[in-house]
Formats: structure tokens, sequence, C-alpha cells
């Protein structure tokens, strides 16, 4: 598993626009007592708010790792960005990043990483070959966050899960899968960076025995529903062995985003296929609630769109960002 | 994707048991006029009945590749099989191999395949990584074997069953997707170790367009109902699109192999499994045949176990060592 060193120094090169940062607003809200600053190209427009901390200043309060909070147009790492991180590597920090571009391919980071005994952290690479799945059934909790789509709120659901469960005083840990979700934990496992083979095997090892009323809340990725990440999403299913999952969905989202032709079936067969193949692995799976990004919809039509949803699949129905998920906790808790 | 230079030397090394050669008896049975010849070490005990070539004389004779035909006890590769490695390499043969161990972490190798302009090809490693899958519709037909479990016949039936459309005057390709069907076909994916993301997109890329009336006999990995494997299953068949598939099943396995408390389900269960999955990327798929592997039963039972299976499924049943599978070649060309 990938394990990350915090407390965090987040990074913004020069970003002009918020929607580029992301991941560093991601990490600020979601693990915000794992940072304690931000730094900067001098040309940058971005701030999130946070004491404002060269490399050398943050390694002196503690930082242990500089993570990259910014996605590059066009994904090429700029020179004076690689200063900077130079720098904080000489500094004693760890270099994060979640890039296309890989940490490790630049031979100035990889020099300086070398010289002060430093990693460089490409967080989309997967740390190592897993033993293949086993099947056998692991002691504790497990709910899985599944989608009818990519991108539509696994994660997001899969925190917000997480803090609810912790505020009604039951033990939970968010178990990460993908490179913002491990950033944000600390810990994972890229799963769509995995070869193949391995997927159920490391989505066994991502969530371990545990105490019996431990629960892991598991990000999901891709959906079943997609013509070519679905692999993904089962290997995880299977390896999760979820006793219980969170349908995430978004009603303006019609068909499977850039794939004209693959039309998000009714919910409740979108359910009913996840826990059918679910079952696989643990045979007393159930959907406990389902997650909806409502952004596109008034107060008015979201009301209205939840009351008939609930009507309908007899299941809380929750928007993590209009109300919490406080109720799929308290489903998740009462069964 | 992989691609293989024949004609193809056969290599046994000191095998003693026909058992740890299958690779190679493989090759000789469903490509032998891609081979001219065995080499050995003097201490073999095993014969594929082949005009003995060293590797010179196989290279005077038009050869262009020495294949490992044998699984060495524990993995290792003896000094002496890399003697006989080095001289082909060094007669302008490239080296090919399925085993865990790459002959590129070979240095002895890697050195005489530098200094002769030949390769070393690993089956086991796929060449790069793949586009994402599109999900796009492709032209021509295609049918995929799939299976209860692993190991119960999937690539044998593909094999028969391309015979069988070829028989019948079909145009017909096998398209390999593991080890020895990429080295019996001389190219291929080898899905299982794709990296997860990719998996539908390297299915695509394997069967791509083609004309109307051609049939693509795509070689099944793993099982939809194998708790460790049925991702690269699930990512092989929405990339492949089948209009059709073949179940393979052996009647005495009634566990996953190796995984206690996975029992296999009722086939018509099994069948409607893929069919559901694999309508995401195939409205029109349909199973047209089972593929028995029937070495268990004699044939009184197995004229009985046929018999009630073709009553109870409404499709042919057919054991490719049995009788062959004409019937299900049949079946795939009427509809």
């Amino acid at each position: 598993m990938l394990v990350l060193r915090k407390p965090y120094l987040l990074y913004l090169g020069d970003a002009v626009l918020k929607s580029d940062c992301k991941t560093a607003f991601g990490l600020r809200d979601w693990c915000g007592q794992d940072v304690i600053g931000e730094w900067s190209h001098p040309a940058a427009k971005v701030s999130l708010g946070l004491p404002r901390l060269s490399p050398a200043e943050a390694a002196r309060q503690g930082a242990r790792s500089i993570v990259v909070g910014i996605a590059p147009t066009g994904g090429v790492l700029p020179d004076y960005w690689q200063d900077d991180l130079e720098a904080a590597l000489l500094a004693g920090l760890d270099a994060v990043s979640g890039l296309h571009t890989r940490l490790t391919s630049l031979p100035r980071l990889a020099r300086a990483a070398e010289r002060s005994g430093v990693r460089l952290v490409d967080v989309r690479n997967p740390p190592r070959a897993y033993p293949v799945g086993s099947g056998r059934k692991r002691t504790g909790r497990r709910v899985l966050t599944v989608g009818t789509d990519c991108a539509l709120g696994k994660k997001y659901t899969a925190l917000a899960l997480t803090r609810a469960l912790q505020s009604q005083g039951a033990a939970a840990t968010f178990r990460a899968t993908g490179q913002t979700g491990i950033m944000i934990a600390g810990s994972g496992i890229p799963m769509d960076a995995l070869v193949a083979d391995f997927l159920a095997g490391a989505a066994e090892a991502l969530s371990p025995d545990n105490d019996p009323a431990h629960w892991d809340v598991i990000e999901g990725q891709g959906s079943l529903l997609h013509p070519a990440y679905a692999a993904v999403t089962l290997g995880l299913l299977h390896g999760s062995q979820p006793d219980a999952i969170v349908l995430c969905h978004a009603p303006d989202r019609v068909m499977i985003e850039e794939y004209p032709g693959y039309p998000i079936p009714p919910l409740p067969q979108v359910i009913e296929d996840y826990l059918r193949a679910g079952r696989l692995t643990n045979r007393s799976i159930r959907c406990v609630g389902v997650s909806i990004n409502s952004s596109t919809l008034d107060d008015d039509a979201w009301r209205r769109y939840r009351a008939q949803l609930e009507r309908e699949l007899l299941l809380p129905v929750c928007d993590p960002l209009r109300g919490g998920v406080d109720a799929i906790a308290e489903a998740l808790l009462a069964a």
C-alpha cells in the first residue's frame, strides 16, 4: 500500500484558476488537520487561505511532504515548479504528486531526492504487485460507494459517510482507491493502475481484518455500467466484499459521460446489478442508501426528486453537500 | 499487440515428463505448420516426434524463433538452458518464453540478443499501454469462450471452434489472450498482465473491425464466478463485444478450484450472468453452445450427461476431444 508522510505543505504552482486546484482544496477540506500551510510561485493568483510557508519554513514547523495540489494545463510540469519542488526536497520534504508526468522521471528531482534522503511519491504508481484474491471472508464491516458513472461523487460520499459514522460514535476508516483519496487518507491503492490479475487481491489488502464493529468506508471507482472501466469496478467490488453499498448518481446524467449509446438504466436495476455481482463474495450485501449530486436541481426540484426516489427505492436518499449523509450512516448502523 | 516470428524451433530443455512440456505439445498440435523442429539438452527424455535440429541448423532451414516449450520445476531457468538459448540467439533466432523468469532479466541472453539483433519475447509482458475502451461497435462477428472456472478448456474450445468454422467454409481467426494461445496464434494480448484501466480497450484492439461475415474466435480468460479473476473476465467480455458466447465447463468441477466456499451455480444461471454482463456492449449477445471437458465421464455417462444438458439448455453440447464442436459452429453460422 502507498503510505504518505503527513503533515503536508500544499503547492499551488502558478495557479490562476481555482478549478485547476481541486486537489489542494480537497485536501484542505478533508484532511485540514494534516495541512500546515500553502506555497506557490509568485505568479499564482489562487490561495487556500492557509499560512504561506516556504518549504524550508514548513519543514521547520514539522511538514513531512510537499503535495502538488494543482493540475497544470497540458500536463507538463513547468521548470519553475521544479525549482520549488527541488527546494522542498532539499529542505527534507517528500514530494507527492498525482500528475501524469511522474516526479521520478525528472532527473533534477530524482537527484535532489536522493541527495536529501527523501522520496518522490507518484500516487498513480501502485507500489508493488499484490497477491491474487483469496475470496476469504474478513472480519469487520465494509461499505463501498458505487456509481452509475465515473466522476459523480463516490469519493466525496465515502468521505462524508466516514465522518457521519464517526460523529454517530462508530469506528470508521476511509479507504482510498484513487489518487486524491490517497492523498487525503495518507495511504491507499490506486486501483486503476494495478495489473489486472491483482485487482481483487489488492482490494482485499486495502481493507484487512478489523474489529467486528469497525466500518471500512471504501472509495468506489468507475461503474459497472461503464464500457471501459467496469472491470476495475468489479475487481474492487469482489475484493472489498462489502456488507453494504451506497449508490452515487447525478440526476442530469442520462448517458455515461463521453459514451453516447450507453444510457444509464433505472436506478433499481443498477442497484440490482451491483448486488448481483457483489453477492459472489458477500451473500448478505445490501444497498443502504443513494447519494445524489443534486447541483443541477433547485431546492424545490431536489425535494421532489428526493421524495420520489425514496418512495420508489425505500432507501434514504441524501446529497452530502445538501444536508449530509447522516440518514445513510443511520441506516448502516441500524442494520 | 505482441507479434511473434514464425516458424518456430521448439525447445524442451532437459524435460523428463511430458506433463512439463504442455506448451510444446500444444504448439505441435495447434500450429504444427509453423513448427520446423525440436531441440533439447542431451539429458532430455521427452520428444515431440519432430525433426531434431540444432538452433544453427533450424535457422538455416528458415526458423525465426526458438520457443521455450517446457515449464521448469520451481520456475528457475538452469544454466545449461541458457547455453542453448544463447546459441539460438547468436544463430539469429528470437527467443520466446512464457516463464515467470523473464528472458530479458538474464544478462547473458540480453547481451546475446543485442549482439545478434534479435528479440527476447516474454509473452507474459504486455507490449505497451492501450487506449481505454471506446465502447464503439465494430464490424465483423465475434464469439468468446467463457467458463464456469479457470483451466477447463476455454483456449482449447476456441481453437477447435476456429477450425470447425473454417472447415465449414467460414472466415475465422483465433484471437489469443493468454501466453500459450499467443504462441500458437503468433500474436495476441496477455489480458491478465495488463494495467486494469486498459482491459476493455485492449480487448477492443485485439479484435478490430473486420469483414461483416468474418468471425473472431476469442480465447476467454478466468471466470465471472471467480473471486480473484472476474475483473479480467469482465473487461475481456466488454471489450470483445461478442455476438455469441460458448460456455466451457467440466462436470466434476462443483467448486471454483482452490476456492472452497465458491460453488459453481447451475449452468442456466451462469449463462444468464454472462449474457447480462455482455449486454452492456452488445445487446444481441446470445449463448450458442456449451463445451464440456468430459474426461472424467465414461462413454455412457457422457451420453447421458450431454442429452440431459441439451434438453435443459436447448443448446448444442460438445466436447472438443470427443466428437468435436461442429454442432456449435453450425449454430453460430445458422443464426
